[in-house]
């Protein structure tokens, strides 16, 4: 009826959000969204810092910059710098979410018909994004630790046309969406000659970063830029407060070389003026006030505690069923299911037991693996995630009896 | 260097944006930016939102709907039906500024190449907007009633070949940005009639309806699409609280034919998740509080004073320089230098006097009228109204002694 542009004649939704509809029913134990667990926001620390922004109101209430309020800048190069990074308030463009961060540098760098690169399996909303510019998404394997960096050497080795150059490489470099994989040091490194080799933007994702609970800590793309002279130039780096701090503020930022800084603050302004300096200020108080640090010492023992009890519970419980390795942090754990049982089947004997995840096949671009899931183990209490892998074995026996 | 995409090659920043700069100089009066007053912001009665909204703290810090809270729809819906418009929830996308809600609208109905509409002069942001979606952007006349709507006709009746057809209409029928000006009923009449009849997509811009200070309320065109079967199906409404409430709590909407509204609430998917929970929480409060509509009616006062002042001191002061139409709400005043003096010239002497206004050149989309400005009454106070003419009368005599 109405004259669509070719990517929303026939939209797909995001398999995640499709399942939230299922959420309103308090029975249910959901391992799908990567909701934080509401148990672990800062609800007085966040009040407080409320509370201290408004005593600016004028800046909370009026307009503002359209690439970030300069108090959060400042907090941000701040945080940046515990994170290893230098940066400066030029280099960064704050966002609604690290997902807007995204969908500005697709705009900017993407024309359609161009190709970008994502890991395989991917999180699945950027798929999306890169397809709604009109992208050809071509897909990158990915093992247990990570990007296949020799894979992608492949891959760029063999381009033969200007226009099947690569525009961009998406990744999430540590704790994975889907896979909770966390790419090595070496490969970081080799990553980033490549970049330079190349001529080619690696986009970093790292939304999760700060979520270790075992194992040692691996700097950043962004961070070992100053490893390898001309790095810096390829590498855009997102973070975000969604995961760490509260996604309700849906602060997020980008740092850009500042060509492409430049621009994303440009697509900003006919993308929607501004973030809301509303909560923007929110953040850059809670961020000064020092409360961030330990407050991310609770989340992460919060989460270690309760990724070791979705794998123990899947040892126990679903031993048979499926195969998975236990992630160093993040907040998903990344399975396949044995016998080759599409995920698709397992989730509709889930969710008439209350207890649902995200089938994998949606993370893949193409020719996805109908056996894999993703099962986030953030938002369930540790009670509950024991509850709920037993309504997933129950399902698994349902369905295993089936066939 | 970077392989940026068509678009962003060579950006052209906001004309409105780049003035920015100088307002950090407390000297500077200010007839640019379309800011609202921040006297007039209902700094307590926010304060009380914003503490009643934390109540539920779980909805303010945790991910909410992509489309928007049901709380804010709610009120939307209760606020369209007081302004004539019956909706409902399926049809509300709410978006960050009504700035967003353009955005998406061009993400989920151009391809790049397609043909969009836009009065002349129009919003700059707008042009660019559909710029950067490759839009070819088709300025149709304007005149002191608004759209014309004859020479829409003629164009519309001219398009020979499918690939000239527009893909809608962008226009701001009340109040228009830069212009001032009001589509006269029977012009919006005609209107839908044109949209049903070429089954054109009309969006209807609408954040300073509520700003009218003289003359008698004219209804939206979403409004009047229960005169005319058939024309609720091509209106797209787009509405914001940035002018009536605060432009910091980044709440606009759009309201469209449902097939619209969907692809436009999967577009926001992977744009940017959604917009802040914690702001559209402050906004369904502060809606609900019943506080709106006397707040509406005091600052229709204030900037119908301010209105009144302007035109009168550029009567008073200016008499000679410009020639203006008075407008019955809004924030903008349009003017033309007489002798076909560049306005560009003007602000340039403006500006080392401390005054500046935003030249009408960017607002063209092409064969600019280079002797246009802008001037808002919205921010500056009545005496620095009055000054601030002052101080554009010495920068007009200046630049008249050099001619």
């Amino acid at each position: 009826m109405y004259p669509f542009s070719r990517a929303f004649i026939h939209p797909a939704s995001s398999p995640i959000r499709d399942l939230f509809k299922y959420l309103s029913d308090p029975e249910m134990i959901s391992f799908a969204g990567g909701y934080p667990d509401p148990r672990l926001f800062d609800v007085e620390g966040l009040e407080e810092a409320s509370r201290r922004a408004y005593k600016d109101s004028l800046s909370c209430l009026q307009y503002g910059n359209t690439e970030g309020i300069a108090r959060l800048k400042t907090e941000i190069i701040r945080l940046m710098e515990q994170r290893g990074v230098k940066t400066s308030s030029e280099n960064i463009v704050v966002t609604t979410g690290s997902q807007q961060a995204f969908d500005l540098l697709l705009r900017v760098l993407v024309n359609p018909g161009d190709v970008v690169l994502v890991e395989s399996p991917t999180y699945s909303s950027n798929i999306q994004a890169a397809r709604v510019h009109g992208a050809r998404v071509v897909p990158v394997q990915t093992d247990a630790d990570g990007l296949d960096v020799a894979a992608l050497e492949r891959l760029l080795d063999g381009i033969r046309s200007e226009a099947d150059r690569p525009k961009l490489l998406y990744t999430v470099p540590t704790f994975g969406n889907p896979t909770g994989a966390t790419l090595s040091l070496q490969r970081r490194l080799r990553l980033l000659e490549l970049a330079v080799k190349h001529r080619l933007v690696i986009v970093e994702d790292d939304p999760y970063g700060d979520l270790r609970f075992s194992g040692e800590r691996i700097p950043s793309l962004k961070a070992l830029t100053g490893e390898l002279p001309g790095s810096d130039d390829w590498v855009v780096h997102m973070g975000s407060l969604s995961k760490i701090v509260a996604p309700g503020l849906r602060v997020g930022w980008s740092i850009s070389p500042a060509p492409i800084a430049y621009r994303c603050y440009i697509a900003k302004q006919s993308a929607d003026v501004g973030s809301s300096p509303w909560t923007q200020g929110i953040a850059a108080e809670y961020l000064s006030s020092g409360a961030l640090e330990p407050h991310i010492e609770r989340i992460r023992r919060g989460y270690g505690e309760k990724c070791r009890a979705l794998c123990a519970a899947l040892r126990e419980l679903m031993g048979d069923a499926l195969t998975f390795h236990e992630p160093n942090g993040g907040m998903f754990v990344w399975a396949r299911l044995n016998g080759e049982v599409p995920a698709a089947e397992l989730l509709k004997a889930s969710i008439d037991r209350k207890v649902m995840f995200v089938p994998g096949a949606g993370f893949h671009v193409d020719d996805p693996v109908l056996s894999t899931l993703r099962l986030s183990f953030a938002a369930p209490s540790v009670a509950n995630i024991h509850a709920g892998v037993g309504r997933l074995a129950d399902a698994w026996e349902a369905i295993h009896a089936r066939i």
